[in-house]
């Protein structure tokens, strides 16, 4: 068991003395960002680029810069020591901090840091990886920049509800007949011997996960991506069917709305893809 | 000055003493709704309505219920009595409560209501409900539910923010080339003696304060009301155009993205129903 710390504006505290101030913009709209790191072996995953993802959020919705990447990564490294976390991720979270009750921002903008660490026990992610996933489908009703990571989460927050209700690992979202990308991960489909996903636009997020995979991993094993997105029934119809998330790494998908993808189970360049995203985090993240 | 307190969960509180827990899905997904209760002379205006509303959205987003309407509206007595308040607005807020990390909804889940007092001077919206605002235009990039109350406000922030930029008094949404309403209120336009506004369905807040004026001070005139979006040309050539929302009232538009409306001054029809809304307003809440 870690030990339950948060992270306030760089102070390290107790959960039960951090408090979240009443009127933070954060509680009252929604009016922050966050970024999630996974963390292997008591080490960060790629956490540069989760950093400048968290940046470009930040910077998306006009909150003033107060932390350097130095300190963020003192900040991740320090709440690892604190708590103890070896295996899990580094949950953070920027918001517009206090404000007057109105919409518009105030005039003292005095943003609010908060961060705190998750155990997770990946060994039941081993039968989903080898066995593959069940997904379902909803309707993509959220708003048009969602490769801002915001707090504003209530679509996301029901549409994994109605995968848990389901009985579904995932809900992909669909938007205009087109899959955009799971609640918690982006969407890759083989055909041809091609990799298909989304554009990364303002439609999706375009997780570190997901960038690992279609800007070095595919490349590397002598595949190409194609950012187009695809329908349902496209993927249904395809050879192989694969999530990319960080709670996740690489899942099959072996049926999408109770259908079976065409071949029925867990792909050969799936398999390929899981083993190198494994043993890149065995390079990136190794035992201490 | 009112007294600064918050009611949390029932209780009144010193505002110090009233604090978020670290967690809440409020402040980690804005996983709840809100609700704003005009106050004039003391008294709640359309406080049942108002209420219906808040549990509409509370449904919608399958948050389970807490409270009756009876302890609802103890409670808004109960803050203006501690309070002070004579003129302003009582904002609620209920989230889905405390949660373990994750988007899908906790197994127990234990919604938490806060409400605070927010005192106003309308006496300085006179001016701009006898002269005429300008306004400016913003693509409507936010979800598909923007029929529920939710505190998913970030677009909302970042549009009303644009509108104190550029020197205008509110921004209006546009969707597919048709306004849908404004950042906090709701776009009526005068044509050919009819009222047009957006219809009320999943893409606008159908606000009580514009409910108001479709079903009941506009029939009173007389007058019809049609439900059917329009585009800024259409309202730029209209005879007036006019805003509604709960922050204030009823306000006459003389601008739109720094074009006078055909009319270039306030007309006799917002006059009308200006004045209904005042008369409407003195008999829900006269002085004490």
């Amino acid at each position: 068991m870690i030990k339950d710390l948060i992270l306030v504006n760089g102070e390290i505290l107790e959960r039960s003395k951090a408090v979240i101030a009443f009127g933070d913009r954060g509680q009252q709209f929604g009016d922050g960002v966050f970024e999630l790191v996974p963390v292997y072996n008591g080490r960060c995953f790629a956490l540069l680029p989760h950093m400048e993802s968290l940046f470009a959020s930040v910077m998306s919705i006009k909150i003033p810069g107060i932390y350097t990447v130095e300190e963020l990564v003192e900040f991740h490294e320090g709440l690892i020591a604190a708590t103890g976390l070896e295996n899990g991720e580094i949950y953070t979270q920027v918001t517009r901090g206090h404000g007057n009750g109105g919409l518009a921002f105030p005039d003292m903008m005095v943003p609010q840091l908060t961060m705190f660490a998750v155990e997770k026990d990946r060994t039941c992610l081993q039968e989903v990886q080898e066995k593959g996933v069940n997904v379902i489908t909803e309707p993509d009703q959220r708003w048009q920049r969602c490769d801002i990571n915001s707090l504003n989460r209530l679509p996301e927050v029901l549409a994994k509800q109605k995968a848990i209700v389901g009985k579904a690992f995932e809900t992909l979202f669909v938007r205009d007949t087109k899959i955009t990308e799971a609640v918690e991960g982006n969407l890759m489909v083989v055909k041809d011997e091609i990799i298909w996903t989304h554009p990364a636009n303002n439609l999706i997020h375009n997780t570190i996960a997901g960038r690992l995979v279609k800007e070095r991993l595919v490349p590397d094993m002598g595949m190409q991506v194609l950012e187009k997105a695809c329908t349902v029934d496209f993927a249904l119809g395809a050879e192989e069917v694969f999530l990319v998330g960080p709670h996740y790494e690489v899942v099959p998908v072996t049926k999408i709305d109770r259908k079976f993808v065409a071949n029925k189970q867990v792909g050969a360049v799936t398999k390929k893809i899981q083993a190198a995203f494994k043993n890149f985090i065995a390079k990136e993240c190794p035992k201490k």
